[in-house]
């Protein structure tokens, strides 16, 4: 029964997952939302828009990426995609992370949902490259519909936004031209995403 | 383009879910969780506990079942479990909570995913039996942790649950064994849980 103990440890302290908050509004602007809605929501995606990834991916591969991804967050909180200091020690908190979150399960599921999470990371197969375009996906699509709330909120500029999705096409084309199409050019028009690429 | 932009329709539309709220309080008692969080946590624990399914069974078609098992409360609002008012008419108005959210998808992705949430109502097959016991365990896992709070909020009996929670064993004798040993005997002796069954 040890190991279904192990099991339930990490299951009830993934629990925590839901009070990272994120800076990402829910579509009708009411609040933001946090870690455990943004992998359910990155979860759904993954499974509806597959057909449109690059090469062929394995889709429960992918989904159990998606779910995890941000795991770490539960330690070492939320850094904001446009938060540049943050990001720079980001890297080692999440590490010691992941450490003591995966540690708690029985070690070969904890082996194995490491390294899916490091594959996310790192960004080299066709499953985390599809799953990264759809980890900058789901906040632009929301970020859009809640018009332009959190790009508004941090002075975000369109070069920051081309700079963090500079891999995005590499997921999926076809997304990336929809995310340019419907997401970034609207908002650059109205004013909601400052265009500062002429500079 | 059509079909990218249905199925970017629907994506949005989920965004929804994060705003019906459950009765379930988190395992810190801070608040109570929301349908896009449980769903969240519903399907971690599939991957993580697959390996105790009665039955083999298809991680992926688990995994999307348990995703989407409370889209159409979009439309329909919670129902509590312990709520047979409201239970009496949950079915017409899920009915037609399904139609129209997956009729917002292509008709293959729509009809797919309609498929999975009968299925998982219906309780007929090996994916939808583990689902089921995971929809039932983890609320009980949260009450648990919480200190009953949500069985004392509603005075919930023991007789109640064991109703429930009949055919949770169908899932999982080993996780029915765990929630029996963990979450419900103990609560029973604390007191949270009202022993009624020898009345």
């Amino acid at each position: 029964m040890e190991r279904l103990e192990q099991q339930f440890r990490f299951i009830l302290e993934a629990d925590k997952e839901k009070k990272i908050g994120r800076q990402t509004w829910l579509s009708d602007g009411s609040r933001k939302e946090n870690d455990a809605e943004h992998a359910w929501h990155l979860a759904l995606m993954t499974i509806l828009l597959s057909e449109h990834a690059n090469e062929p991916i394995d889709v429960l591969k992918t989904v159990t990426m998606v779910l995890i991804h941000d795991i770490v967050e539960i330690d070492a909180g939320d850094t904001y995609a446009y938060d540049a200091e943050g990001q720079a020690t980001a890297h080692q908190r999440e590490q010691q992370a992941a450490e003591r979150l995966f540690g708690m399960l029985p070690p070969d599921q904890g082996e194995k949902l490491k390294a899916l999470w490091v594959e996310f990371e790192e960004r080299k197969t066709p499953e985390a490259r599809f799953a990264r375009t759809m980890d900058n996906c789901q906040p632009m699509m929301l970020n859009s519909a809640s018009d332009g709330k959190s790009w508004v909120e941090h002075s975000v500029r369109l070069s920051q936004v081309l700079k963090r999705n500079a891999r995005s096409a590499e997921g999926s084309e076809v997304i990336w031209n929809h995310m340019l199409e419907n997401y970034i050019k609207p908002n650059v028009e109205l004013g909601r995403l400052a265009d500062d690429t002429a500079e």
